[in-house]
């Protein structure tokens, strides 16, 4: 049963990796919805939504498999366990790039706000803490996982600059308050798409070191 | 073989029934959470996320073993597929529940906001529309289901009163502007619960009629 056991976790990676990419897609459209002000590429994020959570599905059903039929243990139980975990979070992030250009089929024209390019690099920064998350599942990094949480700092920040600028563009009675108000929302589905990328990485410690990560720090 | 059927549907409206009773809960917890600025409920909530998450599995397990073994027809399969449907709008409101129970934690205290009391309010009402739509689910009651749908105009006439009244707050430089931008974060969420709300509505309509909203308005 082994070497079938083997090709059943080598096909759990592979979808690790495709979900991980189909998330970075996600967003990527939905950001692109929102800056582009692009109804089309909105609708389409919102239907990708669905193959992600089949995905999730999906990779459920083979983990039920291999911890029924294989009874592993130990780190093989862990790393199984763990893409369990991590495929909620993903599941929800692909929830919230189809929120986040739900918001863009709402919103005003926000495209010449100045706190655009922060968005921008919120979603860039985001879409690489997942994708690199997912990498360190299947080459078992640690380093790499460690820095995907480190990184949620980063996204942290954005967040404050946004959040300072806009509610200060708000205060000088900006032309486009309300829009202004608008940007601040998709700001925080960002923010919280970083927490989910930051779990992906804590499960990821987990798969490898069997500590979760406040255990693990001591 | 009938029987057998009719008990497994009752229980699947049982189920849908109890769903709705926890998502109630959960909006519930989640507005007391962040209002009372309660931490402990705000960590129940988020916890409480699981319990919806493993019930949305359960239900949808014994909607899979209804459409295998029975493979019903015309009414009962609408019924079946569209609590399919229903669940999963069910468990996102779980979701954005628990998200705000997350918001809660980080924000400051909000709780002397005049427009927390707006922010219940539409808590209150999408509460209502969520276990008006299961409850009409079971009963096929049109006329409740078609309520539920119009009542999101409340819920969107709250949000856009709310998010008036902040920006007009932060305009003003008021003392607790950052705080305000914070609410506003949280009435969005709520307004994204009123949306999924009306998704279960519009699913009860598709399994009485066999017609999307859309269709049969026509």
């Amino acid at each position: 049963m082994r070497n079938r056991f083997d090709l059943q976790l080598k096909q759990l990676n592979d979808d690790i990796i495709e979900m991980g990419n189909m998330i970075e897609r996600a967003i990527e459209m939905g950001v692109y919805a929102l800056i582009g002000h692009d109804t089309d590429k909105a609708k389409q994020t919102i239907d990708y939504d669905m193959d992600i959570d089949h995905m999730e599905r999906d990779i459920e059903a083979l983990c039920m498999k291999l911890l029924l039929q294989q009874q592993p243990v130990a780190r093989d139980l862990r790393q199984i366990s763990s893409a369990l975990k991590m495929i909620t979070d993903m599941e929800r992030i692909g929830d919230q790039a189809s929120d986040i250009a739900e918001l863009s089929l709402q919103l005003g024209d926000v495209s010449d706000i100045d706190e655009i390019s922060l968005i921008q690099k919120m979603a860039n920064e985001t879409m690489m803490m997942v994708v690199r998350g997912t990498e360190a599942y299947v080459t078992k990094d640690l380093d790499v996982a460690h820095n995907v949480i480190d990184n949620d700092d980063v996204v942290d920040d954005l967040f404050d600059q946004i959040k300072m600028a806009l509610v200060k563009r708000i205060q000088d009675n900006h032309v486009k308050s309300f829009e202004a108000a608008d940007l601040l929302m998709v700001a925080k589905y960002f923010e919280r798409i970083g927490d989910h990328a930051t779990n992906i990485a804590e499960w990821v410690i987990y798969s490898i070191t069997g500590k979760h990560v406040d255990e693990a720090d001591n």
